[in-house]
């Protein structure tokens, strides 16, 4: 297969990479200029601006997958978030995800997958977390829709993981009693998407 | 209890007026200037400015509860869907009762509440359904995350109402196969959120 890699730097998209690059050609994308510089990535591009990716995605062709490690929201407690905050988390985590839908549908061959990112706290909300669980379960809202409508076979899923083992040296104190998991464990979730047939599904990596 | 009601003139919104108003003072707030020179609203507010939400709760006072019977998004196909049609929906039914909170939550009163308004295709998605989806999802992210973070024993919940019998003529062709519910038993959820103690739920009216 031919697959498109969005967040190909971080720590799940380099795991998604090892993953699926033995089989498949894997064309990493990203949005560091500096990275494709260091050729980290093959392309660069921002996923919050729908025209960068419709250019993106004119360049690539046809291709069978459409993968997305890629989006972050703000960490804020209650009293001090704002809707600028809401609004930042959304326009990238959701609305740059949902971008690479809008665009990359017309490039996916017949049957070709798109997956998404989305995370624990959709379900299971941390101290500060408010944008992440809000983002996370309009993703998921929107992969659980989306998969209905696709046309030509073309299938939506969701890779919702816990906090990684890599980031719990940062990230221990806010995610207390959680059981991290390897990047590496995260990947096959996306090799079960990009890889098999189901759609619609929210793959719990916890 | 003193009760701020946003979206006073909908069908939800007058069903949870008659179930509430004979208990409890209920401000009805809406949108629309005809509305309030016709006495059908009390306010008249903008949710998705918080600054106007501000200047309204200012106006008010301290209340005890906060409730949403508010808010739209665009029906459209996923080959018409535009960044923009998702960006209106998120605008104003997601971020119109997520600027409630942020703008209400220091003029509750300790242990007072929020209720919103989320729908059924969160999780049971229609065609022309997924910026509906993908808010609704957001909305009980928010609620989740939310509940766990309000201080003073305030709480949260949303109202995950299937569609409406007073809707079917002109919705029924999108909702085949639904088991359509009156507004005034969406009405008893409402009733539940801001009678009961219950935070962090979300009531599906099914």
């Amino acid at each position: 297969m031919k697959i498109v890699l969005f967040g190909a730097t971080g720590t799940i998209g380099k795991a998604v990479l090892q993953a699926l690059s033995p089989r498949h050609e894997v064309i990493r994308i990203g949005r560091s200029a500096e990275d494709l510089e260091n050729k980290l990535i093959d392309h660069q591009a921002d996923m919050t601006d729908i025209n960068d990716l419709e250019k993106l995605f004119g360049t690539l062709g046809k291709v069978d997958a459409i993968v997305s490690a890629a989006g972050g929201a703000p960490f804020v407690s209650i009293q001090e978030l704002t809707p600028a905050h809401m609004m930042t988390g959304l326009q990238d985590k959701l609305m740059g995800q949902v971008n690479l839908v809008l665009a990359g549908m017309k490039w996916l061959n017949d049957g070709g997958s798109f997956t998404l990112v989305s995370g624990v706290l959709s379900h299971d909300p941390i101290r500060y977390g408010i944008c992440a669980s809000t983002i996370n379960s309009a993703l998921e809202g929107f992969v659980r829709s989306t998969a209905i409508e696709l046309p030509r076979g073309l299938r939506i899923n969701a890779i919702s993981p816990t906090v990684l083992q890599e980031s719990m040296e940062a990230y221990a104190p806010y995610f207390r009693g959680f059981d991290p998991v390897p990047a590496s464990r995260v990947a096959l979730a996306f090799s079960k998407s990009v890889e098999g047939l189901q759609t619609g599904q929210i793959y719990a990596v916890h």
